[in-house]
């Protein structure tokens, strides 16, 4: 049975109780899970809300205990690395990461930035050696499939649209996640979040169908 | 005389006792600024270090007092926005926008992210109307200049470059810099700092001697 690691990065809350507040974000990531463990209830879901307990900004320490190799490392410095430790033994056991985020200013929210830049980490994530030449690094972990949920205000971010140069969402996470060993990815969004319209309820209707559909694809395979 | 706005992003110090590990993004924002100072030294800086005062995640809260009308807003909610006023009030000022950065994992690190995420911000530095169709956002901000100054670790992130569509740094930041009513844009940077060899030199030396020839430019015209 797989690992499925949830992380929510939204400042908004899932509450069904106030429906016009809701994260979108977290709407979507919330119905993959329930349409999973409706399939394949003895699942183990670990939970992350970024906002509620929001990773640390990296410091010059965290660098420097990062890059100094782990026998040799003061009790000052295990201690920098100690939530980076956790976040990356919560990447290391899963299977696939459920990654939900709504875009702000183009890109990720501040927060989800630095649980990326706390989980790559050299000589855990992924390796360095001049070696390789021009490709010095080498991510540590593999196999892994990576579904990112997301919600936009605007729209036409996808590849041929109107603000596809504006996206630095997705392409950005795609990026990153090869460096948690992730091999498989999987992207779906609502957009139009701004506008309210009857373009938002069918892009989120769109998602919806596109989770279940997912959900489908990959619980079969297992 | 203009008012430069200069903000470091960098977890490394900018020291001249230790100069194998300066942060070479902040090097290079101090040759700007002292080349700036010998031809105009009378131009007012201000300075922010988002490593040693890094702004505040945005909140639900943060995100329901910017979309309260001003005068509608309680007591809590002013509170929740004076950090995001202060930095606003800096970039308002601001002719010029010096901004250094490194690249971390693709992109901006979490702390400059953090600070985009708390100046732009709604009937503030942007504004909001339906009536604009399918481009809702305006800048409330014009006629300023940012200059951004990067150090990457690998390089061919330039158009055309080997690794063009893993950048999300000076993309992304001028994407959002429009926002802050930055028309003109100019990025310097260097590259190769994970190699250390005679092409990341040569690319400190080519940095520098850009960006002195556009301090040169600069205050020619003023």
């Amino acid at each position: 049975m797989p690992t499925i690691l949830q992380i929510d990065a939204s400042v908004r809350a899932f509450s069904t109780t106030k429906p016009s507040r809701n994260s979108l974000s977290k709407s979507l990531s919330n119905g993959f899970k329930e349409q999973w463990l409706a399939k394949l209830p003895n699942t183990k879901f670990i939970y992350r809300d970024l906002s509620k307990t929001p990773p640390d900004f990296i410091s010059e320490d965290w660098v420097s205990a990062a890059f100094t190799p782990e026998s040799q490392r003061t009790e000052d410095q295990k201690a920098q690395l100690l939530q980076s430790d956790t976040l990356i033994d919560e990447v290391i056991v899963a299977d696939i990461i459920l990654l939900s985020t709504p875009m702000y200013n183009y890109g990720m929210p501040a927060v989800l930035k630095a649980w990326f830049d706390q989980v790559i980490r050299i000589n855990k994530t992924f390796s360095f050696d001049l070696n390789r030449g021009d490709f010095p690094l080498k991510p540590s972990l593999s196999g892994k499939t990576m579904v990112l949920l997301t919600s936009c205000g605007e729209f036409g971010f996808e590849i041929g649209g109107m603000r596809e140069n504006m996206n630095h969402l997705g392409p950005h996470i795609k990026v990153t996640s090869h460096y948690l060993g992730v091999e498989t990815f999987f992207e779906i969004g609502s957009e139009y979040q701004e506008f309210g319209d009857e373009r938002h309820a069918k892009s989120i209707q769109k998602a919806e169908s596109d989770i279940a559909k997912l959900v489908e694809q990959l619980t079969s395979r297992l």
